[in-house]
C-alpha cells in the first residue's frame, strides 16, 4: 500500500469513495494516515452538490464538537483541508455514473475510469421534491430547495417553507433573515426541531407556524403568485405569496450501491454495521447521510467515514490485496 | 426539560454523564442543544485523569477531522468550552463513587449526590499495570505509564518502552524526542502502530525496535537501573537504562455500570447499541473508550457521546419524564 509511481497511478487505488462531503473526505483523511491511495469522487449519481456536500448548505453549525460556531462550508473546507494534507489523497470534481464489481471496483465517472480495491459510498441524499401541480412548473421561479443558496433571491418577499423538520425550521429561520414573512406550512400536528431551534422560531417576529396543512397546488404567471392550502378552516384557501421552499425529507442516494448488491433498508439508506461501516458485500462500506443510522449529523457521518477507512485497511492488510 | 430555578436546582438533572473526557463533554454540549439539563462530572472510580481524559495525555492529535494538527489539551479545550458555551450545561470536577438506580439515578460523588433521569458512561479506560516484580516498587521512580507527562524528566537519558500498539508507538515517538535512546519492547512479532508512525518510528535515529521479547523483571535501587529481557540469543539478558514506560492497554473503567446490570463483553467494555449508544438498561448509555467498538479514536467516541444525547432526549421525550 505504499505509493508507486508508475504509469497506471492514475486510475489505481486502493481506497476510492464516492462522494465528497465531510463523511466521505474525513475518510479520505483517514485512509491516507493508514496508507492507503486514496481517491475522492466529488459528485455522484443524481447528486447536484458540489466539493463540501450538503453541509454547504447549511447557514450555521453549532454542533460539530470542537467548533462553536462556523459556517457549513468553512467546515467542510477545513475537512477537505485536512484530507488534501496528506499526499496519498485526491480529490476530484467528477461525477461517478457506474461501478461494477470486477476482481476490483471499476468506477466510470464522467470524466475517467477508475479501479478501488475497496470503495466507500458517501453519497449522502438528494432532496424529496414536492409532488403538487405547479412544482416542477415553478422551479426557479419560486420554487426553491436550498433556503440558504437561494433565500437573498426573496429579500423582502413573502415565503412559504414547507415542512416540520430540524432542517425545515433552521431553513426558515435563514429565510427569516431575508425575507418579509415565512409561513412554515406542516401536515403533521406539530412541527419537530430541535428544542433550541424551536425556540428560535418562537422568538422570530417574522414566521409564522401552519400546522396540519397540506399545500396542494402552487400557482402564478411568470413566477410564483400563490399556494392553495387544504386547511381553509382556519386560513384562506389560496395563500399569496412569492416562493415556495421545499424541506420535506431527501432520498439517499443509494442507486449505485443497490446495482452491486448492497442490501438497502425500507427508506434506500444502505444497511451499514454501525461498529465497522460495513455493507453487506466484502471491501463496500458506506457512511454519511445515506447510511441507515437514524440519527444523522455531521460528527456522526464524519466517525463513520473514519470507520470505514479503518475497516478498508484492514480488508486490505488481512487479504494482502497491493495496489496496481 | 426546562431550566427551572428552584432549591432542587443544583441535585436535579435530565442527563448526568459521568466522565468528562471528549466523548462526556461533546456529549454535554448535545444535551444542552436538544434542551436537557446536563451535568458532567470529571472524574470515574479507578481514573486518574483530570477533565479532558486521556487525550490531555496525547502530545499531538492529527486524526481529528477538522483540526489538521494540535495538542490533545487543545482538542479538550475546544470540546470543553464548547459545551460551556451551553447554559444548561455544569461540568464538576469531582469523582463518582456510586450510582443506584431507584426511580431515577442516585449518583455520589466524593462531594455530592446527583438525580439524573438518564445517564452516560463516559468513564473510559485506565491504564493495565505491567505485573512483573519491580513494577509497582519502581512506579514513580522509573516505571511510568504517561510517555507525555513525564517524558520530560527523563531527559538525556535511556528508556523502554513496552508495548507495540498505535499509542505505545506515540508514545516512543514522544520520548524520543526527550531521551537519549529508546527501546521498544513487544512481546509480541511486530508492533502494529498506523502506518504513518511506524514509518516515523524508523525515521527515527534514536528508537530500537525489540520484538518478541518479555520484560521480566524491573531492578534498581532508588531508581530503576535496568531491566531483564527474556529473550537473551538476541540481546543481553539485563538492559541497563533508567526509565520504563508502560503502554501495554487498558482497562476498561466499566464496574459501576455492571453493578447496575449493564452488559459487558469479554474485555469488560460495555456493550452497546452502535446506531444508539443504548446499553441494555434503559436510561443508561455509554460512549467513547469504554464502549465495545474495536475502533477507538476521539471522533468516534465524540459521535458516539453525541448519538447518546440523542437517544436520552428522545426516551425522556418519549417517556415524558420532567425534571424535579
Amino acid at each position: 500500500m505504499e505509493k508507486k509511481k508508475t504509469k497506471t497511478e492514475d486510475k489505481n487505488y486502493d481506497f476510492i469513495i464516492i462522494g465528497a462531503g465531510v463523511a466521505g473526505m474525513a475518510a479520505a483523511m483517514y485512509g491516507a494516515r493508514l496508507g492507503l491511495k486514496t481517491l475522492c469522487l466529488g459528485s455522484s449519481h443524481g447528486s447536484e452538490l458540489p466539493i463540501g456536500g450538503v453541509i454547504t448548505t447549511t447557514n450555521i453549525v453549532e454542533n460539530y464538537p470542537g467548533f462553536i460556531r462556523l459556517t457549513g462550508t468553512e467546515l467542510s473546507d477545513k475537512i477537505r483541508d485536512h484530507a488534501l494534507s496528506y499526499d496519498l489523497v485526491t480529490i476530484k470534481e467528477e461525477k461517478v455514473e457506474n461501478v461494477e464489481k470486477k476482481k476490483a471496483f471499476t468506477i466510470k465517472t464522467n470524466k475517467n475510469e477508475y479501479i478501488g480495491q475497496t470503495i466507500l459510498f458517501a453519497t449522502g441524499t438528494k432532496w424529496k421534491k414536492l409532488d403538487v401541480p405547479g412544482s416542477r412548473e415553478f422551479e426557479n421561479k419560486g420554487v426553491a430547495y436550498c433556503a440558504l443558496c437561494d433565500s437573498i433571491l426573496f429579500k423582502g418577499k413573502t415565503v412559504a417553507l414547507v415542512g416540520g423538520s430540524d432542517s425545515a425550521a433552521k431553513d426558515a429561520l435563514v429565510l427569516a433573515e431575508h425575507v418579509k414573512k415565512v409561513y412554515i406550512i406542516y401536515r403533521g400536528e406539530q412541527i419537530h426541531p430541535e428544542p433550541i431551534n424551536m425556540q428560535r422560531i418562537k422568538a422570530a417576529k417574522n414566521i409564522e407556524i401552519i400546522n396540519k396543512t397540506n399545500v396542494i397546488e402552487i400557482k402564478g404567471d411568470k413566477f410564483v403568485k400563490s399556494v392553495i392550502l387544504d386547511n381553509p378552516y382556519k386560513r384562506n384557501k389560496e395563500l399569496h405569496l412569492e416562493g415556495v421552499f421545499v424541506a420535506i425529507g431527501h432520498i439517499p442516494l443509494s442507486d449505485l450501491a443497490k446495482k452491486l448488491g448492497v442490501h438497502l433498508n425500507d427508506k434506500d439508506e444502505i444497511i451499514i454495521n454501525h461498529k465497522t461501516s460495513e455493507t453487506n458485500v466484502k471491501g463496500i462500506y458506506a457512511a454519511g447521510d445515506v447510511a441507515d443510522k437514524p440519527f444523522k449529523q455531521a460528527i456522526t457521518g464524519v466517525a463513520e467515514g473514519c470507520t470505514a477507512a479503518y475497516s478498508a485497511f484492514e480488508y486490505l492488510t488481512k487479504n494482502k490485496v497491493q495496489p496496481s
